[in-house]
């Protein structure tokens, strides 16, 4: 089933009003949510949006927050989101990131007191616009143990780098900090097929290849899967990303980061407020001539395209790449939506009073 | 065969003399090894000293640099390092971005035209003493091919980000971004002992667990080990590191960072300056007091050192920590030295006329 990118915007548009976000915020949340369906990240886009409607019946989501600053320097910033939709919230930061960077040559700002965020290729980019290297990172519901336990303790924690290119489309680092991202755990339970090794733990802490094992108690295990191939670093990259997000802006990190599904409840004793997020920007003209870093960036990504293959069918892909042409494709040929997202849609439809289109029903 | 600090940190401080480096850059050149030595990063000390003077020996390294800023706004800056040690450059550098971030929050620096630059711990770690958040990375001689390919292009460029905590010593994440630094490598080298799986290519991209392999024409592995665990993120990462080094400050990148060892040259039309690295700091209190961060990283610290073991005798391991137990120890008890380390010693020694302490002969 498929839907133009006009009609699933009005649509995610008229959900968020009618949730009680102002206009302005309604559109900007489903821009974010639609760069998702674009990009080819069918987890992060419109997927989620009967999730962010049952925080705001939980009333863990504030649909016009008062967002401020709560603690500033020329180039940094701590923002409270006054549990606002990480998707309003986080652009928000990112705009002053964006003026700091403008300014003064780079600029930084952690949040504290929001909710989910989206992609993080969303924030990213919007440095990208301006001819700047852009940054951002949140931290999420527990699901990854740390290596040597296996106990939840951290979230898939995505970081993602954002490049400006001269002819290429930009070079976009977006990566969950776990070996696998939860979505794709959630495919392979719908699929009913095993997982890979090096996914996942059962509830004892035994490596396994069910995918129903995280849903079961157990956890995603951190990028480079075990000890010997390098976890400690995945886990230490996921810890970065707690501390910047979560202690650094005075949100909760670890075990403490609310669950972004509603039927879970906070644990008690929260060290902060709501999750956090981290977000960046440097000028490139802060440090070489834009024009100068376009012609070599574009270099590097040729020089890497032209790798040596393994196999002769399948070349090096630069980061951000197939992300790019997703989005080329969706917008021309519009976006497909799964079963189950059509039916979350109608309900939240039928709720709100909003039509979807005939086409797609 | 163990020597202690003092005696080491002369010896490798003459021997930078004798090269021709002025006395104070020789001392901190010194202080940048020991720091690898003490903090049990064999492979990055003075394990390295012969290969810097092989540098020189090439006329590949300048021992008194004209190190100048190229570039600069309020928070950012290139630095050329004049064909410099980066064991001298990147203190530089840093104490650059230190100066900047006092005034303004966070400060930036890309250095291009420098050298290898130790551990990136030494430099991110000059900002923790100061309450800041430190950021250091550099590319390297190639030996990594990125996911798909099996052609070496990049290095194991590590990344490194430092915390400052409280009760506890300081949060140092310092992780080469393939699954294995190739230190580790040449240790199963010596022992002719098999590697594990996810390490290494042949020079056909198969995977091996020859330990010879990389000599040999193959390449090392990003952290993941293989496309279905994630390596392409290890390669995202790798890229970012590269781009941030080499792109942005006007160095070498991919496959044209010179190599360290003096043996090999450096690729012909090399579009940089020698390698690049690239170092930040950020002021904890440009986003919240530094007591209430304290307070929150030793709390975060708690939380995962008591986590649920898989195995009752592991715990979880806090990045950074067993480089602070070692330090603690060899400060005390002295630097225990590998054989073929003390020769390499003993051969500087008969060079340059520096003896080395009769305890370890």
């Amino acid at each position: 089933m498929k839907i133009t990118e006009q009609q699933l915007r009005a649509f995610t548009h008229e959900v968020f009003k009618s949730i009680g976000c102002p206009d302005a915020d309604a559109a900007l949340a489903a821009d974010v949510l639609l760069s998702a369906d674009l990009r080819g990240i069918d987890s992060h886009g419109v997927a989620r949006l009967s999730g962010y409607v049952r925080l705001w019946e939980n009333g863990r989501l504030n649909p016009t927050p008062s967002i401020r600053v709560a603690h500033e320097t020329p180039t940094t910033a701590t923002l409270d989101g006054d549990r606002g939709l990480g998707l309003v919230v986080a652009p928000y930061a990112m705009d002053i990131a964006l003026e700091k960077a403008r300014q003064y040559g780079s600029g930084w700002v952690a949040i504290r007191n929001s909710n989910h965020f989206g992609i993080a290729a969303y924030h990213a980019l919007k440095a990208v616009q301006h001819d700047m290297i852009g940054y951002a990172m949140t931290n999420a519901s527990p699901l990854v143990a740390p290596t040597f336990s296996s106990e939840r303790l951290l979230g898939t924690n995505p970081v993602c780098y954002a490049f400006p290119a001269g002819q290429y489309p930009p070079v976009v680092v977006d990566m969950a900090t776990s070996a696998a991202a939860n979505g794709k755990l959630e495919i392979a339970q719908r699929m009913n097929v095993p997982i890979p090794e090096g996914w996942a733990l059962t509830p004892d802490g035994k490596p396994t290849t069910d995918p129903n094992a995280v849903t079961a108690g157990g956890a995603l295990l951190p990028l480079g899967s075990e000890y010997g191939r390098g976890s400690h670093k995945g886990f230490a990259l996921s810890a970065t990303v707690d501390i910047l997000s979560g202690v650094l802006s005075g949100a909760n990190y670890g075990p403490w980061v609310p669950p972004f599904v509603a039927y879970l409840q906070p644990l008690a004793d929260q060290p902060g407020q709501g999750i956090g997020h981290f977000v960046g920007a440097m000028r490139v003209d802060g440090f070489r001539p834009v024009a100068e870093f376009k012609i070599h960036i574009d270099q590097w990504i040729t020089r890497f395209k032209n790798a040596r293959r393994v196999n002769p069918e399948q070349g090096v892909i630069i980061p951000g790449e197939p992300e790019y042409q997703a989005m080329h494709q969706r917008k021309k040929q519009g976006i497909p939506l799964a079963g189950k997202v059509v039916e979350s849609l109608e309900a939240l439809g039928s709720k709100f009073g909003i039509a979807l289109p005939a086409t797609i029903r």
